[in-house]
């Protein structure tokens, strides 16, 4: 059973005026404070929930923690692409797996540049990653990148003729996904990154958006990496012939049970998908902030938060992408935050449209630049500035 | 003289083929790929221009390097704060200097966060750092941060009664920044982060900005770091006093002479903005890029422009503030680059106002991500990868 702590705000007014006390101006850091404000809640919630929440009380307590940066790349193929909506064959989610092994995908450089630490996680691309792979990838490794298999099959079913994959695949992903986070905050991650690869996975994206939320298939449809107009409507009109197997009354529900979005994820999901739901919702529970990137990943958050409503304040949106339906979805995604009712925008807003977790990767330095500013800044008094 | 090289563009296209073969789709990597095109075009500027011009020659010959960056810090006090035009007196332009020499404020954490060097440059504070501050800051200090005293004065006089300065202090200031500057890039910095502290500075460059564009007083003003509707409009009254003594016929030409803009400087500048237009034209001289911070900033990089328009190829600007000016001037100063015709924007939008360089310092992780990416990610033929 999912259980997610609500995250406690009793003492959002202690770390508000803790913010306001640093010496500037308030509100002069602009994203940067509701984000320490979440960050400072977060920790808090995680170190202190086993001995009472004190956030003032005791050496350090008060400060944000987001030690041991993960970034986890989810990589699955899928069936809907025999129809050809993306620019790209499906050959290339195993071609770019290789890259990512071999350090040269732009997530690689990102990781390294800010300090984060890559696992890729095959769960389910068409072709396993086999020993010829390994032996060239040992010999052209440039960077140090952790690997794991949990693949649920080779490619998804395509999902604009029948379901996706069986409702066993869906609960086998839960599980390891679920195994794989729980050993990555037992080797000490306080914050985890999210990214995939996967060709054609913006196609089951955009169904499960659409069947999640009142927004039509066309509004959940963008082009993603770059198709044709031609490409696009086929997209539209294969996406919409699915959903009419799928009929979900609740869509605009927050508490849909486990089993109406277990079946829904064996409709339309994508291996990478489910296992990036488990991820987030795993994080969640262990109160560890996720850092999420661009449109896929944004969907995959949804699902969670509509099998518990709690895991949105553990979110942090690192960029809107220039796919449509991202901005549209991160707004729905924010309204469920209840920490800070600022008008919330990701942060990064730079025309990417890659995936891979490049958003995620990207934002990271901003997060730990607020961890810094709320755990290291002066106040007026310590630092004698009389405004 | 002034005399700053314009980017070769002759290897434009060798470099834009460079960043179109990396693999991801063409543009996925939105404002970073114009980003990496610049720095790729100043590093060979830099690098070659003694012995002609191959980007493509050599080994390593085409990387982009932007080593060891440095933050400088200008501070100075303006005569026009009697009159109240700030939401503080002007004794916390001193209070602000020794919190950054203690290591207290936004600056230094994102500076620390981000590993910048960051100096602190006194251009004429109201009064000078002493030994028992220098005391204090010794038995405070958390931060290593470099102090440097180049004061044209103490404080500015009320430009809206008469000039600020002496045409000499003008010429000083220029003066002793380019050398400050010329040692920096001596030591190794191979680019260079401006930020500003002066309470009162936004009227200062409100009325440069007037001065140098076609925009009204009321256009160039904001609220600084929050004043009321009264301050507001007494601010206004104020600078559009002082340009009744300032005659700029040529406002909108880019080839003012230099003597003008020392005259203009002398009637409305501060200490700190005359340090960092020189600072600006002595890093772009050197072929060194200039990340520019907030409004005060930007100000200086239109008098740096104004001087001699190939500047502009060598501003990365970091983020868009609050301050409502600074969005018609990034426009303008971005419509004078030449090396790209995409549209651009500042990188960050998080609503900042505050200064001290906190932009730009937050934005540096983005432009070595930019760096990483076009130095190291693989080519499509390099991995494999056949889309």
């Amino acid at each position: 059973m999912i259980s997610i702590s609500p995250l406690n705000t009793n003492s959002l007014a202690f770390v508000q005026a803790k913010i306001d006390n640093k010496t500037k101006p308030v509100g002069a850091l602009g994203a940067l404070e509701p984000l320490a404000l979440q960050l400072a809640l977060i920790t808090a919630q995680r170190v202190h929930k086993s001995s009472g929440f004190n956030l003032s009380e005791g050496k350090d307590s008060g400060k944000i923690s987001i030690n041991n940066p993960a970034m986890l790349v989810f990589a699955g193929d899928h069936g809907i692409n025999e129809n050809s909506v993306s620019i790209a064959p499906s050959a290339v989610t195993k071609q770019m797996v290789i890259n990512f092994l071999q350090g040269g995908a732009a997530i690689n450089c990102f990781c390294q540049s800010n300090d984060i630490a890559l696992t890729v996680v095959d769960c389910g691309i068409l072709q396993p990653i086999s020993h010829d792979d390994v032996s060239q990838i040992r010999d052209g490794a440039t960077d140090n990148v952790n690997f794991v298999e949990q693949r649920l099959g080779a490619g998804t079913d395509d999902f604009s003729v029948k379901a996706a994959m069986s409702t066993n695949q869906v609960k086998q992903g839960f599980d390891c996904a679920r195994l794989l986070i729980d050993a990555q905050i037992e080797q000490g991650v306080e914050i985890l990154l999210l990214g995939e690869m996967g060709i054609a996975n913006t196609s089951s994206a955009a169904a499960l958006m659409s069947a999640l939320t009142s927004f039509s298939v066309r509004d959940c449809v963008g082009r993603g990496t770059g198709i044709t107009d031609e490409q696009l409507e086929k997209k539209i009109s294969l996406i919409e012939s699915a959903l009419q197997r799928v009929t979900i009354s609740e869509h605009n529900e927050e508490n849909l049970t486990q089993e109406r979005v277990i079946e829904l994820l064996s409709e339309l999901g994508g291996f990478e998908i489910i296992q990036m739901v488990s991820a987030i919702l795993s994080a969640a529970t262990a109160n560890i902030a996720i850092v999420i990137d661009g449109f896929i990943v944004s969907v995959a958050a949804l699902i969670a938060l509509r099998l518990d409503k709690n895991v949105a304040n553990y979110l942090i949106f690192s960029h809107v992408s220039q796919e449509k339906a991202h901005q549209l979805l991160l707004e729905n995604l924010m309204s469920a935050q209840t920490f800070t009712d600022s008008n919330s925008q990701a942060l990064l807003n730079l025309g990417l449209r890659l995936g891979e977790g490049t958003g995620a990767a990207l934002a990271l330095p901003l997060i730990k630049a607020s961890a810094s500013f709320y755990n290291n800044m002066a106040s007026f008094e310590s630092a004698g500035v009389t405004v």
